[in-house]
């Protein structure tokens, strides 16, 4: 066995590995990138006594979470309170408008800070002018799957076009050591006229690589769906051919009837669940244990700072659980590794990413986080026998604050709770100098375009 | 006007006036336990210039928040997996019938110290033995009101009596200079018979305190009410005389009609509403904004720690406001704004302390929390301004681990987020020394009686 390069030893490592195994008092072996060895701490000393251990005796090792649905963003608190396509309408496809790329880097930068500082290692992000998002992820050493908000419609020629995304394929398309993955994006179905879609479905194929869209949000689309195309949803996208992508992610999925989970279950298709997100919007609940029981690949997605507010995806575990047992009126349903699983292995193989990370297994890429066990979330602490109690204090009562260390690809790049990798003050002061102009502008296009009204957000 | 002891600025003051009022770059100026003076810093700098000033730029101060009803509890995470009433039977019920005083006093150090740290300065507690909670509430500093779990009913005799209950009333009711209130509790009205739920009354009127129970969780209560007096189960409790008591408190109400609604709201009735213990025990989604409308006072609740399982009650201010629109299918119900006052001025009117707490004015006492606004779930921060969002921050982004300073009562309890008056390091071991024999003792209590099914709480 190659020599590690260090040895992180934890009162208990969660695996998440296909028997949910936990180590009390064990130890992960890194190598470079890669996770070579894992057991108890005494196994691994004893293994390896020329190898450097820090010992984290007082945290719960994991792997680290994976975001399967994001946005870069920062309208957080400011477009509040509408359903979502008058929100659409009034907040978001105007900011969209007059968005430029250093605002949309900035934004990426917020977001990644948030998200490594919170123990999320791997973001799914569709946003806008992705360049700059892929240098944020290459600096802040986050993993990244860059999907373009693409509009290749005229009645959304302002969003992303698709010869944007396949340059950003070919510049950044397994980048940073290959942490950076981009895929073919579309805002939504209707967002592209027949040419854009048939495009967006060769591009996928042509670069192998994944599909990613919003569809099935809000109960309007089925009427929509129906008028267009006189079919469900996913039976639409399965005709036009997106089925045939290496593979296909469908963010929110919270209308789909069992035929439609039937078709998408047969296809390399997954579903991104952003649960926080769909109650926010009053989308509703999505049928995710029937989604699970059919075989689709469930990850979970905080969506954006604007339909959340924050990326915690702790968070999201939680309200996955919640919103379960509320769907079946049954308290056992959604249980808490159903949830991990969700935010890790889960999410790995909605990405088709499950091969190199999503568990702590040997052979996999060493994205792994740390969290504390000394606070009153994690007491009491039985991380083995009769009261064991692990995967519920990870899901119901520790948040993102918990995370001390962050490990992405082998790099330590959050550690004792602060980001190593960039400066926070700088990031949080740039959203500052930009955001006023952005809203500014995005105000002076509304008052030029009084049909669609601006809201005040102020509320009562 | 007296000379303050201190002046404390920040960034914003979140007063939770009748109108939400909002100062930037405001201050409030203490003297003794007592708010004296509220405005701008400058204002505030200038007409004290002798006052030691605290300026915490950094920084929003707001009122401390009001958990309306919480259990203190080490169960956290091993009591999971069961609808409501097979959970009470296999679980919490077992427990109750083996808990001893050191173990209860030991759980409300936790709670409260939680509670500290996450920004909750007045705790509702519903717990046993609570002469030791009461030594935890004078020690950590926290307003608590003590509410033992009584059971008067042979089948329930081994909770809380109300001889106990009494004694907690004479000895502690107005202790701890104030911070300590004793009301009459409950259980359930099932856990009394004739003679308990009349003495109760009487208690209450008595003594002229609060009376707190838990009805109308769990839907099929419903059956058992109609079942045993022919009546919804506000008209039973009214009809017994319980809306006679100079106040009561409801926990749940999630199964209330208008009729109910009605009755409740023309009585000294308010309701504590636990929106994450409702969904985690799948017992449904109360109708609050029905209850707001009728003028119903409804104060937020975490529950306990084996419901929830944290007590951050920042989490309950975002679930209360997603539950809301997801039952209204409406983006715009449950507002930032009422979801803020459920947890401040709301909560206190439910306890009947609006007089002394719930908002930052002159005259009200100290209780007041410092939130960093450093921090990505605060970015961006418009405190002023047309893109005010610092209400949606609070509640939809802000967590309690964001709370840097917690002040009670005048005194500071909690600073640079650490507990000040007490030692946690202890405080959490305690919990370890105690809980396993409590479950040791609970496992061979149902060891002897078969009839109750212990269940694995390991999951799948």
């Amino acid at each position: 066995m190659t020599q590690p390069d260090l040895i992180l030893s934890a009162a208990a490592i969660v695996t998440m590995d296909t028997e949910n195994r936990v180590i009390a008092d064990g130890a992960v072996a890194i190598s470079g990138n890669t996770l070579c060895a894992i057991g108890t701490k005494a196994e691994l000393c004893a293994a390896h006594p020329a190898t450097p251990l820090r010992d984290m005796g007082d945290c719960v090792i994991m792997p680290g979470l994976i975001n399967a649905h994001a946005h870069s963003g920062f309208l957080r608190g400011t477009a509040e309170h509408l359903p979502v396509w008058d929100w659409l309408a009034q907040h978001i496809n105007p900011m969209h408008r007059m968005l430029r790329p250093h605002e949309a880097e900035a934004a990426s930068w917020l977001c990644y800070a948030e998200s490594l500082l919170s123990g999320t290692t791997t973001v799914l992000d569709m946003w806008r002018f992705m360049d700059g998002s892929a240098r944020a992820a290459q600096a802040l050493g986050n993993r990244l799957v860059a999907v373009p908000y693409v509009g290749e419609h005229p009645d959304y020629d302002y969003f992303d076009r698709l010869d944007q995304n396949e340059a950003l394929i070919e510049n950044w398309h397994g980048g940073a050591n290959g942490r950076v993955q981009v895929w073919v994006g579309l805002e939504h179905l209707f967002y592209a006229d027949e040419a854009g879609q048939a495009r967006a479905i060769d591009m996928a194929k042509h670069h192998n690589t994944g599909f990613h869209t919003h569809c099935s949000e809000a109960e309007i689309e089925l009427a929509e769906f129906r008028h267009r195309y006189g079919k469900a949803p996913m039976h639409v996208l399965s005709d036009l051919g997106f089925f045939e992508c290496p593979r296909s992610l469908i963010a929110h999925a919270v209308w789909l009837d069992d035929a439609e989970i039937d078709l998408i279950s047969r296809h390399a298709v997954a579903v991104a669940h952003n649960p926080v997100s769909n109650m926010k919007l009053a989308s509703g609940i999505a049928p995710i244990a029937e989604m699970l029981a059919a075989g689709v690949p469930v990850g979970l997605g905080t969506d954006g700072e604007k339909e959340n507010n924050n990326f915690d995806m702790f968070e999201e575990m939680k309200t996955a659980s919640l919103l379960g047992k509320l769907r079946h009126r049954d308290a056992a349903a959604m249980d808490s590794w159903e949830c991990l699983r969700m935010a890790t292995i889960g999410g790995a193989r909605a990405l088709g990413l499950d091969h190199m990370i999503g568990s702590l297994e040997t052979g996999k890429r060493a994205d792994l986080i740390a969290l504390r066990k000394d606070t009153p979330r994690m007491t009491p602490f039985f991380p083995d026998g009769p009261w064991f109690n692990l995967q519920h204090n990870i899901v119901h009562a520790v948040r993102g604050s918990d995370v001390v260390l962050t490990m992405v690809d082998g790099a330590i790049v959050v550690d004792d709770g602060q980001l190593q990798t960039g400066d926070m003050t700088a990031i949080l002061a740039r959203i500052h100098e930009v955001a006023p102009d952005l809203f500014a502008r995005r105000a002076a296009w509304l008052a030029q375009n009084p049909s669609v009204q601006w809201t005040d957000t102020q509320g009562a």
